[in-house]
């Protein structure tokens, strides 16, 4: 149910602890997040944001960090939507080690809809709705 | 009773809607807990780290984003002590456009307190809970 | 003859003139070199500098930017060895937009090969030197 | 005669190999630009580009890795202006550790000047020419 893509972990994104850099993992959440559009929504981020532009700022996120990512691991990342509103959108991405069952990180990300031209709010567009719907998590009410 | 801090928004910070980029407003915060050892500790992130071995792991993170941050502007960064655990410390960084009241973010981090040559958890030296404490919320009562 | 592989523009790879933040070219070239040991010598990086201890320090770069690449864009990134030398690696990335012929950018990369234990300067092994002489540039001498 | 900024080694600034990430040192040589404008030219960065609309792509770089720089290491920077054109802009940064004559990088840039509203060429304004002039390298002969 849950789409899932993978996120190298490469020779910069660790720090001085050489664990990779906690903001780091949000950006990983990000990359999937784009790339979702692409490979499920059948439109790409940057076309999403320029062509028909509807942008997603993220309004709120949180976080528990379990485990750490090395240098040479592979994030596995499992996205859902756990919450469709009408105007906003919440995704959980859950981070797991390689091909393990290890979970390293649980990121809760919500974003808004707004329209590119003017920064307002927008409803999201019934054919995303439909689209995140497809990944809903188990434990989510139908929206 | 916050360590207050400002940091400039740079070029490459805003993403392609031209706010600066989420992840990157932990990353102002961690500057912000780096620098706080440097002057208010009296000890460098660096040498806490590669002197004293204490390492201090995000476990957990938190932010809600009210109002962007473009290039130009300037982060004033407030931080304050929300929790001072035995072996963790919860930071809140409330962030603000430049000399204004507008809060564009508000974030809670949560460090546990590591050993660098093991990475095993270990107690929050006393130092640095007095340091802290000087810094505690006012609606936090003391730990 | 050239070791070919893409990079996708990310929505935060740009700048506030919303194109590929020029630093950020040098890193897309790190990845295509980091990829290169794990496609085609065998070894990821990451083993490459934990286990077989030899790590690469870049000792000196060169750039022309001929034109920009923007967010949604797809970089096509061609890499060559230019100099194959005792105890040091040249190589050449030529960055065209998508599947064009458009080249975006030429970057010469200089790398020392050192050994990661006491970063000390050591001979470029033979297996490198054969796995990077496969892909030598047509225009230099073999080494 | 140059312009000196110093630019701190933050905790993610390192790669694995617990050196600044080279790309990195192109941002720190960034940074100081940016600054330059605000400090000597009496504009900000930002203003240039949003309200003169006067913009510095790169067209060219080219850098001598010397030294590694580390995690808490302060990174001070010389910059001064090496070619003053009609239409283009050479500046040389030296890149030190801390406060000693170690120099650790040296990187030289060029930039063009465009018109930030349909990105063509334009003249290097005269203000701008005498600002870069009086940081002019004395080895160059005067534009």
């Amino acid at each position: 149910m849950a789409y899932i893509q993978r996120v190298k972990v490469r020779f910069d994104h660790v720090d001085f602890a050489r664990i990779v850099y906690y903001p780091r993992l949000f950006a990983y959440c990000h990359i999937v997040f784009e790339d979702f559009f692409e490979n499920e929504a059948g439109i790409s981020y940057a076309d999403m944001l320029q062509k028909r532009r509807i942008g997603f700022p993220i309004v709120s996120a949180k976080a528990d960090f379990r485990s750490p990512l090395r240098f040479g691991d592979v994030c596995r990342i499992a996205m859902e939507a756990i919450h469709i509103g009408t105007r906003s959108l919440g995704t959980r991405y859950r981070l797991y080690l390689n091909e393990t069952d290890r979970l390293c990180a649980q990121i809760d990300v919500t974003a808004a809809a707004i329209n590119m031209d003017d920064f307002t709010p927008m409803d999201l567009p019934d054919d995303l709705r439909r689209v995140f719907g497809k990944h809903l998590a188990a434990s989510e009410p139908p929206g």
